[in-house]
């Protein structure tokens, strides 16, 4: 997996007068804020025809600045001595994904795990009110259950430590004072942790629209949890790490934002995935490039974002997906100059028009002000029923309408398919759809395990032979459980 | 029933002298729009605290016109022909309701049963953005659904008629071409009537937070429902009557402001309701009263506005409810001067902090700027779980969060209970709870079957005694079944 470093670095050695520098190495030190204009969405609106040359300005994050709640170095020694005094909390995988999540501001202006008027708002309204009377979405409730006997544990202590499976301290969740949100009438600012009733079924329904037994982040993480939930603000002791050797490729929003200011990015489109990159996708992302260039866009940067939390048995692993996607950019499917691929450390609802929001949401803080969608984004088949889950168009209806997203600009996908008098990916031609093949993801599965070829011009050699080998050593598991992939 | 009049008309003859000169009796001819200031909440808001003479203003509706969909009285004919040659859709009780709910503009901006960009809006965020960028509060889908021969039937129609039990035509659903809504990126102005899916699985649960079975409005109105969903505006050919000798108390949003106007309110405080009035809410309504006077209102309203649509089996009949609250007025417990007595003619969802939302906001179309929210509103028992569907706090939270009422000023129900030392009901004093009995409802409801009388204080005789012979007209009903009411 070494070699995969080239993939995100692969910039040539840029002379100065070029008028888009770019960075030939990421820096992976010091994470730190960029320095960025306001309003730059507003702007590029304008700029549409209008070919203008912009300065670096990345759209702003939810809030107006990037949460980051890592603690800094010379705290860490004092914070891990006063998670030892307290009471603790055992993360999850899930869990300690959702940390992640919120120390890195993929969901700023959220300052930690929701308090019940935060839950309240995403479950009903699938966005915050700020108290400043402005918007930001969130549709997702990011949420920490706790039992009765922790409940009682914890009792009137104003802060909790939050360990992990090796019961190491990972951050103290307790108040820092600085309360996003201010309710009207009654309200005033947050003045501790909170813990409140964890309605599982309301939780469930309002998030997925259904209540089927079979959801697979339910029944993960929801179903078993525990009556409660617990709110308040967090202090990460240091950077969340897998040690999974996939780690380097987990960039933060400060990172990328980073990493597309050093590229002179004037927009960045974002394309979120969790499934191997086949050629449609690939002729989608170029040919947004192209789209974006016409515009009048100079320098538009892809940031190709697999999804590197939570996913269902079925779906193929990280790091299967990451070798994959290394092969694309290797066979030149994909040209490295302007792609940024990272990790978005989130897990997987499959919650459909729900959760599209969340990961355009998520995006924005990272610095992309162009957002992707596709057919079913975040969907899945219904888990009782012979359907899918959701209607295919209510993705991006619900993303093009939804509060708190009116800054970021939503691309529709077009439809792309195997056309057949060209042997290769096009978008559909609904004028001649005899010569044009759909090929499934169930399609491709089937095809992989069985070691068939996809039709030429389906998906490059390289990245298709990783697809195979994942089903090999699938098949090499006598047990038929997904095994654990060894990093490269 | 007739004296009834007397409880809206009560009073007294004004000189004109009188500061806040009172109508003594309703205009119920020619409904016409009123003359009112904008912005008079955030007028209202300021005064807080400085008592200032204010002229009439009320609040503005919502999108800032009050939508009336009856068309005059000179098209009628030719509106009914018209209907006579279009392809027809016969209206269940309920969906006449709310054609009476849309042709008086409670449900304001909106002209029509929802086109999908609305019922997706309303399922996901409860609210709809307008053309201009701003927001209105809609929490329940107001839909109209067709099965699939009616759909074949409509086929490629642009107008339908919708007709009623005796095949009389009740409105013509078309495109009037004042499209409310405008969505981003592909978006353009509703061209037409839309015939969309309706997934009703995914209604339920977003609506109600569960899909269990027996939710009295899912079982009557959603899930023998047709497949499809037809939206679009209406022509509504003449105002709706239920000729059940109570339409007379149906005021309309126009005519309750009218009203408000006459009277010269300058705050008028809602109260929705669904059962019969105690003194416990006769001293809430009181003292709402009271605070607004102190705030420096001179001439706070009450609406006392009982739900009229569907409701359960086991609550009390509308008719029964009118005549109780008609003996409350005539004790006295209420003051008639400053109390308006009016039906709402929305069916009842059941949809605890979902539906708050729409009762609120519903009354800031009639003119409302003060919303009475009590514990637990709109809630009712889990159907198949012994619990409470809704945390009993929820509807208040999620009210004074709601997007789009903003400008409605929340007024939190304090607890009344019954003070045994004092023998009337009294706010809950927690040092003493030893004083105070609850009386549930359906401890209320036990009393009045077995035509025992509640504690001396709890509800005037009068009403007491109308409850009695509700449940002793129930009781004579050998079948158990609900009867009919007969209007007094």
């Amino acid at each position: 997996m070494a070699a995969m470093a080239s993939l995100f670095l692969n910039s040539p050695t840029t002379p100065s007068s070029h008028p888009f520098p770019k960075s030939n190495r990421i820096n992976f030190s010091t994470p730190s804020f960029i320095s960025y204009n306001q309003n730059s969405n507003s702007k590029s609106k304008k700029l549409i025809g209008k070919p203008i040359r912009v300065t670096c300005g990345l759209i702003e994050p939810d809030g107006g600045k990037l949460v980051q709640l890592v603690v800094p170095e010379s705290d860490r020694d004092v914070k891990r001595k006063e998670a030892n005094g307290l009471p603790q909390i055992k993360l999850s995988r899930i869990d300690l994904e959702w940390v992640h999540v919120l120390s890195e501001g993929w969901a700023s202006p959220l300052t930690g795990f929701m308090r019940e008027s935060e839950f309240l708002q995403t479950l009903h309204f699938n966005s915050l009110r700020l108290g400043d009377g402005s918007v930001v979405n969130m549709s997702l409730p990011i949420v920490l259950d706790i039992d009765d006997a922790q409940k009682n544990r914890i009792s009137s202590s104003t802060a909790v430590a939050l360990i992990d499976s090796n019961d190491d301290p990972v951050a103290i969740l307790n108040n820092i004072g600085d309360t996003v949100l201010i309710l009207r009438g009654w309200c005033q600012p947050a003045i501790s942790i909170e813990i409140y009733k964890h309605n599982k079924e309301e939780r469930i329904a309002r998030t997925w629209g259904t209540t089927a037994p079979g959801l697979p982040y339910a029944e993960e993480a929801i179903t078993g949890a525990g009556d409660w939930l617990i709110g308040g603000d967090l202090e990460v002791i240091q950077p969340i790490k897998y040690h999974d050797g996939l780690d380097r490729y987990r960039l933060s929003p400060s990172e990328l934002r980073e990493e597309f200011s050093k590229r002179n990015a004037d927009a960045v489109f974002a394309f979120q995935l969790r499934n191997p990159v086949h050629n449609g996708h690939a002729l989608l992302m170029t040919d947004t490039r192209r789209r974006l260039l016409e515009m009048g866009y100079k320098n538009p940067v892809l940031l190709l974002h697999p999804l590197g939390g939570f996913t269902k048995a079925d779906d193929v692993p990280l790091a299967w997906r990451m070798k994959q996607h290394q092969k694309v950019l290797e066979d030149g499917v994909l040209d490295p100059e302007n792609t940024v691929v990272s990790i978005f450390p989130s897990p997987m609802h499959y919650a459909g028009p729900t959760e599209v929001q969340w990961h355009a949401k998520a995006r924005i803080n990272a610095g992309a002000n162009f957002y992707i969608v596709g057919r079913d984004p975040a969907g899945m088949g219904h888990p009782v029923e012979k359907r899918d889950l959701y209607d295919a168009d209510h993705g991006k209806k619900v993303l093009s309408m939804a509060p708190g997203l009116e800054r970021l600009n939503i691309l529709p996908f077009k439809v792309a398919a195997y056309d057949k008098t060209q042997q290769k990916m096009e978008f559909f031609d609904p004028s001649r759809p005899q010569d044009f093949v759909f090929i499934s993801g169930t399609k491709m599965r089937t095809l992989a395990k069985n070691k068939e070829s996809p039709p030429d011009g389906f998906m490059c050699p390289g990245g298709w032979e990783v697809l195979v080998q994942y089903y090999e050593s699938l098949a090499a598991n006598d047990s038929g459980r997904v095994p654990e992939p060894i990093p490269a």
